[in-house]
């Protein structure tokens, strides 16, 4: 929360035009933030991860400090460019991508395409013969089991290793560059050592490749930096120290060109959300029966992460100072299913009432994209970005 | 499927509109849905709850054919009006209402009100003193354990039968009528038996009431009643006869006014969706190794109700006639999440492969207004209604 932020609510409020929530992201936290990952680590280049937060002005700040951008789609990929970046600052680095839109993302300029098996190499060569790109780079994202990691990582991306290096091979003789591998130690890793294990894979994988003939020459290290929910994470410095350790353990003096794709850890933290408290209530006069909150914000207005009750964010509220009690935290909708916190109840002040608000901190990633379209007639989450 | 969806889809893929998934809803098949509910109980109300799939020629069919609606917001309650239906049958379904829309919806001719606590009461007169509004009804709802309901039913709704007749007497000494109550078995529910117990208690309620002076009138029968996916479920007329029995059982000769609350049931077996098969890939090349299918559409983009893979849907292949396999069935998004079915794989046919069409049936309810506004750059569902 910063002041920033705190003056633009208030002048919200004072407007009157607080009625349904809202996400604020504060640019001078980005702009921090990128300065901390450039410093923390020098020789990499950032390719912010646009799904996490695609709003114009903050790709826009983005670009303009240099930053490069990984994308999700040909749409991203529009965005990035109409934010200032140049073609060759741009990864499409979704695994899972219909041909005739990599075909327009090459006429687009954009040269970096992420694979994870044979037949994706093969959507991309005949795209390059199609538009008649040239230097077409792919790297293979490899398997990585993202242990300890608060966002779930599933097997949905990336491939075994030993199978990595015969679809660089396979990209090889289709005549892209087999440019490098990538990986993804999950998102909101609180483990700065989870890089090492999928470096040291990446070290072997570039030792296959260079027997076969080809030379790797960057690795990927994807996302998973942190951003601050409800407990303390490590800084952005110790991630760079432990990423640099392992990258000399495995490369040697051979270090690979290397980037990374921070989304939460880029904007988590410039965001605050303010919701209005609906309703307050129990289901029962037993003694033992738990409080139910309900906010105007829900899994489908915007927090999705709260799915499983994986992210845990930091609410407050104007009543902190007052005891706390257990409560059951829930979204607006009719829906049953929009309960974000039941299992693991939310402690707060018992003397929060209908009508007060609250901030819901750190979320300045993977909310408004993730919001519905207009379940229950809800508007998706408006977002302002000062 | 109906042949009037295919025709369209074959027009459309004629016509090169194929780009991204699309659903079809078919309004002849709505309009069977509510001759077939009508019909299976006479002397019910039918209160479409616009949630299911708010298309506004769709809403526009039903008000036409006599359908009251079922709202959970202030602009669902707009899009009934917009619709063709008068206030007097539009009822406020959700109990979780800001003071200040329950106070817009009085504003709008809406006399109708759900509650499950005293404050929400409490909210409604504030609100009917303040617009001057006359003849205000509330139902309570009462808890419901949806025991057997294939889509969650969490303590999010409904207070317990004991709290619930506080609750009405609190609201009829508020100067509000107390009419009734409602519950709701579960969404997506096979047993037509599930009715029975909450009925028992919601005639606990009236006798309750009656020794305070309060005469209620109404039960609302609320939703559940299920939609085909890949098992066959009960007929409509099953539901009715059952449900009649247990009105007999539980009023004797006294029987309330009865609504209903079809979404799933009235929408569901009305739409398919068309996707395309994005990537079809193996993580290796281990012989127990499983296929993974990647679809344009996904958690994100419609089908949020595959999530703990609750609904699990018929997909259809022009490859159905062959071998089928295991597969892993995933969205397009780089989102690990965004995976449909893994725990318990999806048999595919062996043949299906990149470029080729699925239709997903049984998709008109819950999937467009669930679609995220633009995760990964994607936009909402495209609904055609037809």
């Amino acid at each position: 929360m910063t002041e920033r932020i705190r003056d633009f609510l208030s002048d919200r409020r004072r407007a009157g035009l607080d009625d349904g929530p809202v996400l604020v992201v504060d640019l001078d936290v980005v702009r921090e933030n990128y300065g901390k990952f450039a410093r923390a680590l020098p020789d990499t280049r950032v390719f912010y991860a646009v799904k996490a937060n695609p709003e114009p002005k903050l790709l826009a700040v983005l670009a303009e400090l240099g930053s490069c951008f990984d994308t999700a789609s040909v749409a991203e990929i529009r965005m990035a460019l109409a934010a200032g970046a140049s073609a060759d600052r741009i990864s499409f680095g979704n695994t899972i991508k219909k041909e005739r839109d990599v075909a327009a993302a090459l006429r687009l300029g954009v040269r970096l395409f992420a694979v994870d098996c044979e037949v994706e190499a093969e959507k991309i060569a005949r795209a390059k013969t199609e538009t008649g790109a040239e230097d077409v780079r792919v790297f293979c994202r490899i398997l990585c089991d993202g242990a300890g990691a608060e966002w779930p990582l599933s097997r949905k991306f990336g491939c075994e290793p030993s199978m990595a290096v015969d679809v660089l091979e396979h990209a090889h003789r289709l005549g892209l560059e087999a440019y490098g591998v990538s990986f993804h130690v999950g998102s909101q890793q609180p483990n700065t050592e989870a890089w090492d294990g999928a470096l040291g894979s990446a070290s072997w994988i570039f030792r296959e490749c260079a027997e076969r003939g080809i030379h790797l020459g960057m690795v990927n290290l994807g996302g998973g930096f942190p951003t601050k929910y409800l407990k303390d994470v490590p800084a952005v410095e110790a991630y760079g120290n432990s990423i640099f350790r392992a990258l000399s353990k495995h490369f040697g003096n051979q270090l690979p060109e290397t980037i990374i794709e921070p989304g939460r850890g880029m904007v988590g933290n410039a965001g605050v959300i303010e919701s209005e408290v609906v309703l307050v209530s129990e289901k029962s006069k037993s003694a033992d029966e738990i409080r139910w909150v309900y906010l105007d914000i829900g899994k489908f207005g915007g927090l999705a992460e709260t799915m499983d009750e994986s992210i845990r964010y930091d609410i407050r509220t104007v009543h902190d100072e007052d005891r706390r009690v257990p409560c059951v935290l829930a979204g607006p909708t009719c829906d049953s299913a929009d309960v974000m916190y039941e299992k693991t109840p939310y402690w707060l002040p018992v003397s929060l009432e209908i009508g007060d608000r609250v901030l819901i901190e750190g979320t300045g990633a993977y909310t408004s994209t993730y919001s519905s379209v207009a379940f229950n007639g809800l508007p998706p989450l408006e977002t302002v970005v000062i």
